[in-house]
């Protein structure tokens, strides 16, 4: 995979005014120079790196476009290898024609993220900052941008090579101590190796903990709306969107299905699950959609449980959905309709806020809240967090074998095994990084990614 | 609208792997200076033209991406002036904020086409090639990227503004003779002028007759598919379309909408007219489906005529389609259904060709007799064509003034009446270069592009 030339077009699928196509590898800018003519005519593999030129793409003769390139050398390239990128006329014929062409000059396709997997063969960065690439250009809020930013820049990266290199002395040490095993010497100091055990797990732990946020950071906030039915949930979910995506009636149990709708609250995506209203029924449709609630509400880091001040019996439902929350969810109770309750109940519970979701009354409100519960989930937002599935599990598997490790030691099992839990943890903290990779690990990362990067 | 510094995301909308962001105006560079440090540090006004620059784009203290930016000097530029390319990653978000960064810093959004306008404001092209741009980008055939592109080099602008340049120099000489009416002098030699206004004429006379071809290349060659109920229209039309678009069945008259489909043909685009069949009806709808055909048959460039070989009787509609047929038109005869038909009937009409459009049988045959009709539609398929139908209507009033003048002349009608058509001429010839524009002419022309070109 990691040899030849290869092309792309890197700039998103269809027309637009310009187009880029990238090419990369130690013939690129021989490549190249088939097919462009620079205007004045210049030898490209003589120019300098990091020009523009102008000239004219050209098949034999006939001219295909006018175009511009850009020219980068090995090892100054984001790929590490001699880089061209033709900036064309967009049209999709262009494109396709110019690849075509490159392909037929020696150039093949490039796979899918193939770009970004030689930089990472090349050494221009590691396998997890090679991962926040496909990340960053996904990333659709303000908050995934910067955690994929974050570890674009290198992240957590730096911290678990050094602490995995430590930990690499002390299994040589120990390999070593297997060979003299007849003579009981015991080269690797068990007190710094119990620290570093120690340091490793904290930050494994840390990391491990940072998941939930990561992950609430890269597919939005979990917040699941709940409330007996026609308290107004559906008209919350309306208001909340500006949009009228659910179905909203006067009749009671209209909402079977959750719907689940994202939008952006200062940079932060929340992902608001509508879901059924929670009563006592005999219906089986509707039961279901309750049964449903449940595990919804399961999943929430934030459940946003709407009361209806008109009728101040739904305000028993808050005891029975404190019941069913863990230490790490959030409650927010929100009393609805004010405008029709001339005079309404007060309500206990905190945090409580008094809206109006068809008057829109209280909204702004409401959304500050759940910044703030957002704001609340540890870790505080500015640390490094994990966002992705492949790290959480090395990292979970690696602390498990930091686990067995310290038991090994502390109930003196031999040597042997634990030089076996050593090598585990070394595998599965040097997988996040890239230190130790296979080409399934890198098949599987980077078939995700999209073409051209 | 000319002035400013203008920004806009010039690569197709969406995520991709990179994005480009062109900046162009006076302030271009130091706009864009306020946005992107480069690594190593370097002051931008100060980098030569034609550099790429690696560095990073940052808000207020906040990295927002890792980015190449290359650097473009008035007035070797496409706009001819200052400009940036920012090359970012191709999220939505990073290419939304960069863009909103650079708003915030001086520059403005671009509007429509305005890239391309500033191209012909600063004198980098004719209005013509301003135009042949969008036409390039929006090319889909091969012929169609031809044109567009013969046109943005120039094309016939060069032509049409010489023989401009010497009719206004008969009409200076024109309106001096006015000047000095009583005197009866003319400045102006009317064997000179009698020849100049005949090249005028057959340049704008070759151009207009051109616009058919240009037409059919840019838009599809349109071809008329007809025929007697149930000889098999919608399944030759399937068949060529390897698609099962139409509806076909065994019962007659089943096509009643007229279907349009294009498929590219070597290069050149053919758009198929699927029609109702041609047969007496006392059928109210059907009825209305026949003249439709009629009026499909006379857009036509081709008529392609269906005959059933297994009903000679269907024969007798090439006569009553020949009737319909312009001089202009090209008809082929293809007689199909040969599978089913243990003997056909010979078909004594040129050009023939026997198909089976079920089994595929004739089917090549059948497209290069298509590719033979265009050919041989006049001008040459390499001449110089038009397609834009601004330019084809200011062709048009200008060889009527043209026509009127030489009238004029030979009338011996008053200086002052040929003064206002020679005025004319000029007038709407150079409207097609642009050495006549208004605001309004501008805006309609570059109202169409898209934004970022």
């Amino acid at each position: 995979m990691s040899a030849g030339t290869i092309a792309a077009i890197s700039t998103p699928a269809g027309k637009g005014g310009i187009a880029v196509i990238r090419v990369s590898g130690a013939e690129a800018i021989a490549v190249v120079e088939k097919i462009f003519t620079a205007k004045p005519a210049k030898q490209l593999t003589a120019v300098p790196a990091y020009r523009l030129l102008f000239g004219e793409v050209h098949d034999n003769g006939e001219k295909i476009d006018e175009a511009v390139i850009g020219i980068f050398r090995a090892p100054h390239s984001f790929t590490g290898e001699n880089t061209v990128e033709i900036s064309c006329h967009g049209s999709v014929y262009i494109q396709q024609r110019i690849l075509q062409l490159l392909l037929s000059k020696g150039a093949r396709m490039a796979a899918a993220g193939e770009f970004t997997q030689r930089a990472f063969l090349n050494g221009k960065m590691d396998l997890a900052q090679a991962e926040a690439v496909a990340d960053l250009i996904a990333a659709e809020s303000a908050a995934a941008h910067r955690v994929a930013l974050q570890q674009l820049r290198g992240g957590f990266s730096e911290t678990l090579r050094q602490l995995r290199s430590r930990l690499l002395d002390f299994a040589a040490l120990i390999e070593l101590e297997l060979d003299f095993a007849e003579e009981e010497v015991e080269f690797a100091d068990r007190a710094q190796l119990t620290a570093l055990l120690q340091a490793l797990q904290n930050e494994t732990g840390r990391l491990l903990q940072s998941f939930a946020l990561g992950n609430a950071i890269k597919n939005g906030v979990p917040v699941a709306i709940v409330g007996q039915t026609n308290v107004g949930k559906s008209t919350l979910l309306n208001t909340l969107l500006s949009e009228e995506r659910a179905i909203v009636s006067d009749i009671h149990g209209t909402t079977r299905d959750s719907i689940e709708e994202t939008i952006q609250l200062a940079g932060i995506t929340f992902r608001f699950i509508d879901t059924a209203g929670l009563r006592a029924t005999s219906e089986c449709i509707e039961q279901l959609g309750i049964e449903r609630t449940l595990g919804k509400i399961r999943q929430a880091a934030i459940v946003l449980l709407l009361v209806d001040a008109t009728r101040p019996e739904t305000f028993t439902s808050i005891e029975d959905i404190h019941a069913q929350l863990t230490d790490t969810q959030q409650l927010i109770v929100a009393v609805n309709k004010i405008d029709s309750a001339a005079c309404h109940a007060p309500c206990t519970a905190t945090p409580v806020v008094y809206i109006s979701a068809k008057n829109k009354q209280g909204v702004v409100q409401l959304t500050e809240m759940l910044l703030d519960c957002f704001h609340r989930t540890p870790p505080a937002a500015d640390e490094t967090v994990i966002t992705n599935l492949r790290h959480y599990e090395a990292l979970q598997r690696a602390q498990e074998a930091l686990q067995r490790i310290e038991k090994g030691f502390a109930g003196q099992l031999s040597g042997d095994l634990v030089a076996q839990d050593l090598r585990e943890a070394l595998y599965h903290l040097g997988s996040i990084t890239g230190e130790i990779t296979t080409d399934e690990i890198l098949g599987n990362i980077f078939s995700k990614f999209c073409i051209g990067k």
